[in-house]
């Protein structure tokens, strides 16, 4: 299979490049590594990624982040980059990416347990990875020729313990293998519509 | 209470306003209607709304739609308004609007079935409406001096059946008595960071 892993140079991206079987044609694309250049919060710079690399078997995004920090200071300006960035650049990446697909091709978002246990600071990536995992049900509904679509939605990863670990006080920490395994499953599996949920 | 109804004026909305008690002392906002004129699209409009009203107990908004249309040719155009609207414009009555709620005051936002059962076409709909639900949840933790916030999500309202009906096939109807209700729960009763789903 021929599949673009969106932020593969990313702390997750990383690991699912490395669990997947060697067997694949993979591209790595990132804003400023990778194989392929891409900024996912502009719509012309998905497009001219999808044209530079044609047609594929399976779109993944790891990339994307959004604003941490005090609800009680949040305004508009602090949203808009999450709402360009991991929320409009994966839509857009399905919208897009979706033409460029072969049939029964897949796609893989990122959301994250924030979309139903927020910790504290955590209300805009919250509010997108709601809008995600919703936007994924559908969407599901919509794609034609047998293309598939899941989110695969992490908890706290081992990896980013020392890094996050103290902004999530009391949340289970994730087994990096268990969370690569959810993308593989998205993306060589047969599921379709699903929210897969690593964490407990 | 002092209860400021954005899309007061609207088919929900108007109901809402029949149900609660005459004792409240109700202001209906919206675009064209009411006794204030906001634009929930631009937080400075939303910011005029709050300066004119002044301190108050409970901010209900029921204003607010999301493109419905063919997910073949949605582009990032089609969803803007909503992202604009219904997401951002609900968002920034919490964010403006907290600061203008007395201590105890609620705040009641709007989502839909979509969320969680998408109707053919309705991804972006579905993605706003997972989005508030979400930022609802963490929203509901963030708020201080006991105030509370929650989010009505309706079903199909039998008031709108002739108008919507034949884009949600096999969707119970929903009495639109139910639904008031649930309004009024979030804004009488004391539940706090809920998805109130009114649908079976």
């Amino acid at each position: 299979m021929k599949i673009l892993i969106v932020g593969g140079n990313g702390t997750i991206g990383k690991k699912v490049v490395e669990g997947l079987s060697k067997k694949h044609d993979l591209i790595i694309g990132g804003r400023n590594t990778g194989d392929v250049s891409v900024d996912i919060s502009s719509s012309a710079s998905i497009s001219e990624l999808f044209k530079k690399i044609g047609k594929l078997d399976s779109i993944v995004c790891t990339a994307g982040t959004g604003y941490y920090g005090s609800f009680d200071e949040m305004t508009q300006e602090h949203i808009m980059p999450g709402i360009y960035g991991k929320l409009l650049g994966q839509i857009n990446l399905v919208l897009i990416g979706k033409n460029f697909l072969n049939p029964e091709g897949s796609i893989t978002l990122t959301t994250g347990i924030a979309a139903t246990h927020p910790a504290r600071n955590g209300s805009c990536v919250a509010m997108i990875n709601g809008a995600i995992n919703s936007f994924v049900l559908a969407a599901s509904q919509e794609l034609r020729e047998d293309k598939r679509i899941n989110a695969v939605s992490p908890g706290l990863v081992e990896d980013s313990k020392e890094r996050y670990g103290e902004f999530f006080p009391g949340y289970n920490l994730v087994s990096m293998s268990k969370l690569v395994n959810a993308y593989i499953l998205s993306i060589e599996g047969a599921v379709n519509g699903k929210i897969l949920k690593v964490y407990s």
